[in-house]
């Protein structure tokens, strides 16, 4: 792909985006979904598939059965989008009231991983990224499992990244209105960990899930 | 729209998908952000947008200057898609390891919302399901504000939803491993509001903030 097809001037708000690797990194790496979008038989599609870093790829995985996978794996144009919300910033007008976020905008084609050893590192890869030390515990997949599981792959490389933090702006005139007007930090936190109903009585919760 | 242009047929874990409409109403009502697809000059985007429901239909919200929102507004098919990502699934494999969610894919059209009081009572319905009782505390907006702000509606027709929840599902040959299963539920959380800085001293947190 020439990495500048897609368009990625940031019109909208310049002063909140970037196009800063490190950046896009973190955003990616904070995440466990992203939301991918592709353009099949004249519609759009957005799916949200598990994601994962490895270096300078995005990795995703799905069936090899899926329709929007195959079209991924085909090499079609996509965008790959990543939004944590981070808060509700609440301005004294409607109009200048906003939410706090990082968002990755990620442009490219998918390349399907299909070499075996690339693609068990990546497999392996999204489930570390996930949860990590949960690889250790898990039986190593089978030749049917691999065989049924496709790894894609997304370079980091057009992309633009966006950020708000922080809190509201308020025009100078709105300053002296009663409103409250202030943050609500929004995010996502794990509960408890909830045993399956199979597990074995005496099976010990592992520590990777304690510290998560 | 022809509401059947969108290939909307659940094909991949047809178990987990549905076309209640109540379903994909109660997704709409727990989100605060969706995310937008759309397909301009051969590139897929994904943009996230504050989302709201309003009867039938799910309302969006953007700068008339900004590019997608146009795109949006000239009534190009699109996808929203909501989703929430309400625990990890861990299997005793990473193949039959998997997230509960629950989806919404909405496929059609956006209609700008350009009658004065449809779009004021549009935008009020977004700031009321961003943060209810919210609404009352604002002053009204202007003109100029209302004039560069696109109020669009896309109607709650053609989608699918896909739901995820409860413990893994291990084979049988699986069960007896040593790995522990379960679900690691994962949640959106509001922290205690932030005042701004420019908040004259005294101004008290509403009770709707309280509550949330």
């Amino acid at each position: 792909m020439n990495p500048m097809q897609a368009d990625t001037r940031l019109r909208r708000l310049p002063e909140r985006g970037g196009r800063d690797f490190d950046e896009a990194c973190r955003i990616i790496d904070a995440a466990k979904l992203c939301h991918v979008g592709v353009h099949l038989d004249g519609q759009p599609y957005v799916l949200p598939m598990a994601c994962a870093r490895q270096g300078r790829d995005l990795l995703l995985h799905g069936s090899v059965a899926s329709r929007l996978v195959r079209h991924l794996a085909d090499g079609h144009p996509c965008c790959v989008t990543v939004t944590h919300l981070d808060g509700l910033v609440l301005a004294r007008s409607a109009f200048h009231s906003s939410m706090n976020y990082r968002c990755l905008m990620l442009f490219g084609r998918a390349r399907l991983v299909a070499e075996p050893a690339a693609r068990s590192a990546g497999l392996d890869a999204l489930v570390e990224h996930l949860l990590p030390g949960r690889l250790a515990d898990l039986r190593p997949p089978t030749r049917k499992e691999l065989n049924a599981t496709a790894l894609l792959s997304v370079p980091i490389e057009t992309f633009t990244t966006k950020v708000r933090s922080g809190p509201p702006e308020d025009p100078a005139s709105d300053v002296g209105l009663p409103a409250w007007a202030g943050v609500v930090p929004l995010a996502t936190v794990a509960g408890s960990a909830q045993d399956a109903p199979d597990l074995a009585t005496g099976t010990a919760r592992p520590a990777y899930l304690e510290d998560y």
